[in-house]
C-alpha cells in the first residue's frame, strides 16, 4: 500500500510548530549556527532499514505479532515506503540473506526505484539461526573444517552476487563464530582461518564494495568469539585492505566500554564502516536506539561531526543502519520511535557549540564543558526535525499520522492476520 | 642483609617431597611429558620485581607498615636479592623514574652483579601521582599544551638515559593521560598528541630497545583514557615501529574481558610485550596475582605455551613483571607468594596434554577439552616448582624459610622501624 | 539400562590410588584433620539433577543431539540411575513441570525405588519458552491481568500436587516476569502482584514443604525483572512465611558479584534454600560448574562449611541442584563432570585449615589468609573423591567407566538416534 | 558574603522567557497538567549540600585548587547562602565530622538562621581517610576488635550529640569496612559486629531522629565490603527498627544495576531514606549528576513521584543531598550545575502523563510507554525550572549570574589564594 499525496498533505505543521521552530532560532541566534544548514543535513541524513526488522524480528524472545506482517522482500519494499513516506528518513534496505532472497530481480529493482528506495549493504549469515547448516556449530569462516569454511566463503560469495544485480555496494559480515568453554577452539587458529576466508571474500567483491566488520564479544557464544572487538575487527580489516572497515553495533560491547571513544578512535584511522543502530541495558538486546541511553547516542553524534568537520574521516563514507529487534509490538511504530530517537540525538549533536566546546578541551575546563553539551542536550530538538521532514514531504507528527491512517490495520486487511513467513 | 649459603641449605626438600615428585611423575607417565624438562622451564623462568613494589608500595589505600623497608634503590635490590636466594624466580627489577633514582650508578650496578640482579624495562610516569607537575591535571604525552608534553618526553627520555646506563633494554610506558567528564577532552586530539609523543620517545631509544606500551580502561580517569584497551595500543606500537608492543596488565580490563584470548591475539601479530601479573575483583586492585581468578591465570598461561610451541610468538621474546601492590602485610611476604603462584600457573599449563587438546578442538569437543585442561589444573604441582626450586640452590618452602629465618626483624633491625621514603 | 555390579566392580581402585591417598593423608597429619570424616561428608553429599538436564535441554543455542536421550520420565529416571552407579553423587531428581509430567506415578515410584532415587524439590514454570500461554508476554505471577496470575497460580498449585504425588517436599520459583522497556512495566504493582501470588501459593503448599525462589537481574527479560537479586528474594521469602526461602543460581548475578558473600549473608537469616550449580562468563550461559571460576565455588564452599559449623544454617537444610544446559555434547559426560567438579570444590573447603584461618581473619592478615585458603586448594583432591566413591560402591574413574561401558551406544541402541521428545 | 538583592534582582527573566514558558504551557495543556502546581513543587524542592563538597573535596584526584575554598564550617555556610541565593534550590548543609567540626554553636546556628539554612542529616565517618585512627585498617563499627567498635561507635554518639546540638535530624552511616583478599575477614562476622554496633547507634539516637543506612559494592574495599547492597542495608535497617531506611548514593552499584527498580523496591517497603546525587560511567566516580547518565536520573524521579503518588512512600519522607566530588573545577559552578540538572531531572519525570503510561502498563506495551516518556524527556524543561527560581527570589541564569557577579574572585580576595584547611 502506498499513501496518498493527499494524505499526507493533511499532517502539515501546525501554527505552535511554527512559534516552537522560531523561539528555537532565537535562542541559538547568538551561537552563530546556520539553522538552514541544519534543516538541509536533517534532510539529508538517512538510515537504512534491516529486510529483517520488518517480519517477525530477530529477537530472543518472539513474543507477539501484530498482523499484516510482509510475506516476501517486496512487502518489505513496501513497508519502507510507507516508513519514507511518513519520515523522510529512510531510502534504503539492507537486505539478509538466506532471509529475504529476491525471487525476480526486474520487479524487486522496478519497485524500489518506484518507491525511491536504493539496496544498502548486503548483509550475510553465520549463526546458528540457519540451524540446517552444519556450521551452525563450531563456525562458519573459522570452522576448523576447511570444507565448511569454503561453503561459508561460497555463501558470502553468493550474496555478493545478489546484492550486485541489486545495485549494492557493501557487504556486513558478522561472524557468530566462537566457543563455549575454554579449551574448546584453539584462538589463533580460528582467527588465522577467518582472516584467509574474510580475504576470499574481499577478493571477490566488485572493486567498489566496502567490506563491514562487525564485532561482539559475546552471545551467541559463552565464552569466546573470534572477532570480539574493534581491535581484532580493524586488525582484520587492516590485513585485507583499504576497502574494509569496522561495523559499529551499540550493543556489542563489553558493560562499561566509552563507545564514542572507539567511533573517534576508527575515525582517527578513517576505519569507521558504520553503524548498526540499538539500545541495551544488559546484553545485546537489540533495543530501540535511545531507549535506555540516549545520552550516549548524542555523544556518539558529537564525535561524528567533530571527526567529519575536522577531515579525520567524511561523513558520507558512514553508513547508517538500525538494528534493533522489535519483538513487543508493532514493527513499523518501532521504527518511525527509530528513526525519530536517531535524527535527534543527530540534531543535537549539531547545536553543540564547537568553537566553545574546543576552547575548554585545550583547557581541560570538564563542568563548562558539561554545560556547553548541555546546552545543546537539553534543547528540544523536534520542531527542528519536524521542519525537516515536512519540507521534505513527510508529515508533522509521524506516529500520529500512521495511527489516524490505521495503516497497520489496512496491512493487516491486505496480508492478512498471520501473514509472516516462518524464516527463523 | 645476604641469607648464608648455610642456612639456605638447611632448608632442602624432604623425603615427603621425593615421594610426591615421584608419584606426579608416574601420574603424567602416559602423557609423554618430559618431566626434566619441565623442571628446567620452570628453572628458566624470571620474573621482574618491580622497584616501587619493595617500599611503601603504590596501594590506594596505604594501611600499614611493617618496618624494615629498604630506604633507597640499593636495599631494594638487596632485598630482590633475598628473595632470589629463597626463590629463585626473579633474576631483575624494573625500576620506576623518578621514584627510584639511582644516586652512585658504579655502586648500583656493582651490587646487582653481586646479586646476579640484571635490569628490566625502566619505568616512566604519567600520573598524577606526581602532583608537583603541571601534567598532572591535563595529562603528560597527551596534553594540550605542547610545552607539557615536552617535559613528558623528556622525562622519558632521561628515564631511557638512566636505563642505558644501568644496562636495561626496554621502557614500558603507561599514561595516566584522560578525562572526567563528556566534552573534557578531544579524544582524537589527545590520541593523535600522544602518538606524536610516543614517536618521538621511540626515536629516542636505543636501537636494541623494546617500548612497552600499557593500556587502562579507566583509573585515576572516570570517563576516558587515552590507550583504554590493547586495540589501541597496538594501533600505536604498529605505527611507530617494530620494537614496540603491547603491554598486559591482568587487572587493565572492563569487566568479563576473555584476557586469554587477547593474550592469542598478541601473539598472532607478534605484539606482546609482557606481562603486568595481579589480580583484581573489581577495579585496578592490584591484588596477589592468582588470589581472585586462578583459573583465568592458567589459561593464559595455556595460550603462551601454545603460541610459542606453534611459533607464532618466541617465549622469550615476552617479559615477566609482577605489579601488586602490598599493602596490607609484609611486601616481601606478598612477592613470594606472587612468584609461586606466577609459577604454579606456568607448571600446571605445561602438563596440559596438547595434542589431546588440538584433536578436541578440531572437532569443538567442549567437555573433552574441559577434561584435559581440568586434568591439568588439578593435579598439585607444587613438588614440581619446588624440585626446580632446590635444584636451583633456592629453599624446599621460601614462606617457611622467610619466617624462620626472622627475615623481617633481621631488616627492620638493620633499617629502623620506620624506614621508608616518603616519596608517595 | 542398568550397569551390572561385575560391570562396576572391574572399575576398581589402583595402588596409584592407594599410594596418593596415603600421600594426603600424611601432608594434611599435621592440620588435625580428620580423613575419614572427609570421606564420609563426600558420600553423604548428594546433588540432585534436574529433568530438564537430561533431554534435549534448555540451552539458547541446541547444537548437537547425541542420540540415546530419554523420550520420558522414566527413561530420565535410568539415566540419573547409571549417572548414581558410577559416581554415586546423585540420589534425587528435580522435576520440571509441564515438561516431564508423569504418566504412571505409581510405574514412577516403582521405577525411582528401584534406583534408590528421590524426588528433590519440584519445579514449575513461567518464561516464554511456554509460548501457548497467554501470560508468555506480561509475565505470570505478576502479570497485569488477574485472570492470567490466576492460571500461573493453578499451574503451580498442580506442581505442587504432582510433587506431593511424588514424594517431592519443596518447590522451586522462577519468574520470568519483567519487562523490556523503561516505562513498560510498573515496578511496584508487578512485586506487589508476585507477592500476593506466591502468597497464595505457599498456602497452598503442605506444611512441610519447602519454597525455593530464585532471583535473576536479567534474560530473557532486557530491562527489568520482578525478582532480580537476593535482596527482592529474601523480602518476598520473609515476608511469606519460614518455609520460603533464597535459591541461589550461580549464573544469575551482576557483573563482578561477590557471591560467596551473599551465601554468607543468607545464612546469617537462615534463609539459603540451596544451590543451582553452573558457570557463567558473561550472562546467565549455563556452563558447567567450575569450568570459568573454579576458586569461586571453592570459596562458596568456604562459607558453607564455615556457616554449617557456626551454627548459622544447618548442612542439611540446604539442597544441591545442578542447573547447567548441555548443549554441544553427550549431557550425561557433562552431568558426571559436573558432579565431579562440584565435589572437588567441596572436598578442598574441606581442607582448610578454619582453626588457622579465623585467628588470621581476627587480625585482618590478608597474605596469610591467601596462604591458608591455597594450601586446601592446590592440593589435589582427587584421590579423596575417589576413595569416597568407590567405598560407595561407584567406580574410580566414571568418565573412563561411562567410555568403556560404551552407554551413550548402548543408549541410542535401546533409545534411537533421534530419540528425544520435542517440548522445546 | 552576601549578594544584594539589587545584584539578584538584575538578573531576572527575558521576555525570551516568557515566550518559551507560554509555549511550554500550550504544549501541556492537552494533557491536563497543572502548570502553577508543577512550579510551586520546583520550588518546594531543596537539595541538601555535604560540607564536604565546598571545601577542598573529597575526590580521588585531587587536581586542582581555585582560592576562595572555606576555611571552616561558618564559610561553608556562606557558600550555601550564595547557592542559595542565586538558586533557590538548596536551604540545608548536611555536616561531616571531623572534618567540618562546629566551633563556636551559636554563632553556626545564627549564622545559619540568618542564611536561611537548616542543619540536614549528620554524617560520620569510617573511611582509611581518618588515616590517624586504628580502625582505619580492620574497619570501624564491625572491626573485629571489640574496643576499637566501640571507638567507632563513640564517634558516631558524638556526632549524634554535635547534631543534636545544630538541630539535625538524622545520621548517615556509610561503612568503608571490608576486605580485600578472599579469606581475609569472616563475612557473618563483620556483618553481626556491624549490626550489634549499629543497634547501639541506633538506641542513642534521639527519637524524633533517622538512621540512614548507605550501601556499595566495593571501593575502597577490593574484596568484599560489608554492607554491598541494598538487599544488606535493607536486612539491617529492619532489624534495627521503623527509623532506620537506605540511602541510595547513585555511584555505589554493579555494573548494570538497576537502580530505579531499587527505588521502587525500597519504596514499597516504605525504606527510602533519600539519596547521594552524583553520578559515573565506571566507579564510584562521584562525578556531576547528569553528566553522564541523565535519562537513569529522569527515571530515577518517574519512580518516586510515582511512589509518592501511589501512597507507597510519602515525597516528603525522603532525603536529598548531593554527593559529587568537585576536583576540576570551582566548586561553587559544578554545585550550581548539580542543583540544576537534579531540577530538570526531577521536572522532566512530573510532565509525564502518568494516567497514559498506567494504562499502557496495564497491557505491557512497550513502544508506546516509550513514546511517553519521551514526550516528557525530550522537553526542554529549563523556562519551568527559570521561572520557579524568579518566582522565589533567585536569578534566572545562575551560572551566568556567577560569573558576572565574579564571585569566585571576591572569595579569593576575601579568604586568600589558598585558603583551604588541610584535613583531607
Amino acid at each position: 500500500m502506498r499513501i496518498s499525496e493527499d494524505q499526507l498533505a493533511s499532517f502539515s505543521s501546525t501554527d505552535f510548530h511554527i512559534r516552537s521552530l522560531d523561539l528555537l532560532r532565537e535562542r541559538f541566534s547568538k551561537q552563530n549556527l546556520n539553522f538552514e544548514q541544519v534543516i538541509r543535513k536533517i534532510q539529508e541524513f538517512q538510515i537504512a532499514i534491516p529486510s529483517a526488522a520488518l517480519g517477525n524480528g530477530k529477537a530472543k524472545n518472539k513474543k507477539s505479532r501484530t498482523g499484516g506482517e510482509p510475506r516476501n522482500l517486496n512487502e518489505k519494499l513496501e513497508d519502507i515506503g510507507l516508513l519514507q513516506q511518513l519520515t523522510c528518513k529512510t531510502n534504503s534496505v539492507s537486505v539478509y540473506i538466506p532471509w529475504d532472497m529476491p525471487e525476480d530481480y526486474k520487479e524487486v529493482k522496478d519497485l524500489a526505484n518506484e518507491l525511491n528506495l536504493e539496496f544498502d549493504t548486503m548483509n550475510s549469515t553465520s549463526s546458528q539461526d540457519q540451524n540446517q547448516k552444519e556450521y551452525a556449530k563450531l563456525g562458519s569462516l573459522g570452522n576448523p573444517n576447511k570444507a565448511i569454511r569454503e561453503e561459508a566463503i561460497a555463501h558470502n560469495e553468493e550474496v555478493i552476487n545478489i546484492g550486485k544485480k541489486l545495485g549494492s555496494r557493501g557487504l556486513t559480515v558478522w561472524m557468530a563464530d566462537g566457543s563455549n568453554f575454554p579449551g574448546q577452539a584453539k584462538f589463533r587458529s580460528t582467527l588465522g582461518w577467518t582472516e584467509e576466508s574474510l580475504r576470499e571474500i574481499y577478493e571477490f567483491m566488485p572493486s567498489d564494495w566496502d567490506l563491514m566488520l562487525e564485532y561482539k564479544p559475546y552471545e551467541p557464544n559463552c565464552y569466546h568469539t573470534v572477532v570480539p572487538d574493534w581491535g581484532t575487527s580493524s586488525m582484520l580489516a587492516k590485513r585485507l585492505g583499504a576497502r574494509a572497515k569496522v561495523l559499529v553495533d551499540l550493543g556489542n560491547h563489553l558493560p562499561k566500554t566509552n563507545i564514542e571513544q572507539i567511533v573517534a578512535t576508527l575515525m582517527y584511522q578513517n576505519l569507521l564502516a558504520g553503524f548498526h543502530f540499538n539500545d541495551s541495558k544488559y546484553g545485546d538486546d537489540d533495543l530501540n536506539p535511545s531507549s535506555v541511553k540516549p545520552y550516549q547516542l548524542f555523544l556518539i553524534f558529537c564525535e561524528l561531526i567533530c571527526g567529519d568537520q575536522d577531515g579525520a574521516q567524511a561523513w558520507d563514507s558512514i553508513s547508517w543502519m538500525i538494528d534493533a529487534s522489535y519483538n513487543t509490538q508493532d514493527p513499523l511504530v518501532d521504527l518511525i520511535q527509530a528513526l525519530e530517537a536517531i535524527t535527534i540525538a543527530y540534531t543535537k549533536a549539531m547545536l553543540v557549540d564547537r568553537k566553545k566546546l574546543q576552547e575548554c578541551q585545550q583547557n581541560g575546563e570538564g563542568s563548562q564543558a558539561q554545560e556547553i553539551l548541555q546546552m545543546a542536550y537539553l534543547t528540544d530538538v523536534r520542531p527542528l526535525v519536524c521542519e525537516a521532514r515536512v519540507r521534505a514531504g513527510g508529515v508533522a507528527e509521524p506516529l500520529e499520522a500512521y495511527r489516524i491512517l490505521m495503516i497497520r490495520n489496512k496491512l493487516v486487511h491486505e496480508r492478512g492476520v498471520k501473514s509472516y513467513n516462518s524464516i527463523f
